[in-house]
């Protein structure tokens, strides 16, 4: 299996914790974004939509972290990413999705690029932007957590879920760009929780082998 | 089942065409974003997100389209949203992806209101905001449907799918923001073909009760 990744990606670090979790091993191909490796033609012809991460497995190239994820938990079902119950799979899911869909593309490189070359914005309306996403979404997953953690350990019951599994590199970037998280004390304790576990401390950003 | 929904909204859109391609009969309870009707205490205490659409299912309220539709197609197999192999399942859901956390969390209203307040953009630059990311979006889709596409009716082989149901509403945003989509010929026949279904042409924006 290969995983193409970038070190500081948000959305390779969920897969990073995946395949941890699952305990599959990979074999790391970092691309590049600041040298915009993803979007050399060879990267390309392998993950049309010119995005990290992608993986090479089975004979074919996955794209889109949560597809890729879905697709590790179908094919190696110890540990489940996802609840039995449907409806508590949906549960969280729509954790994971809020930061999926909600935070996470507001906040991404190209999205930052864009205000700044675009929209001529300073660092100032740079980070009051990512900020203010951070905010909005994680002010409703913060509700849901409060009512679905068993014990402040877990987005969902006392098990590792998905929902950790995007909570995790999330949290990070909000530290990244300083946001204040005196509101969210819930998923600061799951986090806090989380990144103490070896699957998630061996994806993080810093101890990768493109870290530098 | 009751719906919370709004006509325009694209991710009520998507829910919309689930539940009648799976033949399930509900109640639209329209909530008016111009009113901010789903930002009333009432309806956080059901949907904490805040966000349109909500399914009351089952005795609780879940939210995310995704989430919701991938509970639909637990709950009520057939017709299947999803191909039977997981190799497959990946690729229809990195196409739907593709729209849901790179081109419609970028363009939805929340985020063109803060252009125009925050940002002091006008229609061109949210125009070109808003055509940017589905361009963006868009040309990786299209590759990937050129590949998967049996007969450029549907995204994935020559069956509905995950990826259908988000194709059509992403594209009828693309048109009413004017998007030039010669570019993308593949994605624009197959949408063509969608909207000619009923469980398509039922869910259009237009014709819901709330759209006047």
């Amino acid at each position: 299996m290969k995983l193409y990744t970038f070190f500081r990606s948000s959305a390779a670090f969920r897969v990073r914790i995946a395949l941890n979790l699952k305990g599959l091993q990979y074999e790391s191909v970092p691309k590049h974004f600041a040298r915009n490796e993803h979007l050399a033609a060879e990267y390309m012809a392998l993950n049309p939509q010119g995005l990290i991460p992608a993986l090479a497995v089975d004979g074919v190239v996955l794209s889109q972290s949560l597809a890729i994820i879905e697709y590790l938990n179908d094919r190696h079902p110890v540990p489940p990413l996802l609840p039995a119950d449907p409806l508590d799979r949906a549960r969280v899911r729509s954790m994971a999705l809020a930061i999926a869909c909600e935070i996470h593309p507001l906040n991404n490189l190209r999205v930052l690029n864009y205000l700044r070359s675009e929209l001529q914005q300073d660092d100032d309306g740079v980070g009051t932007w990512y900020r203010h996403w951070v905010r909005e979404g994680f002010r409703g997953i913060e509700q849901q957590a409060r009512e679905f953690s068993a014990a402040g350990r877990y987005c969902f019951g006392d098990a590792v879920s998905l929902a950790d599994v995007y909570l995790v590199p999330q949290m990070f970037n909000a530290r990244r760009f300083k946001t204040d998280l005196t509101p969210f004390p819930t998923l600061v304790g799951i986090s806090t929780h989380l990144e103490s576990l070896p699957a998630f401390a061996a994806a993080r950003p810093e101890v990768q082998p493109d870290a530098q």
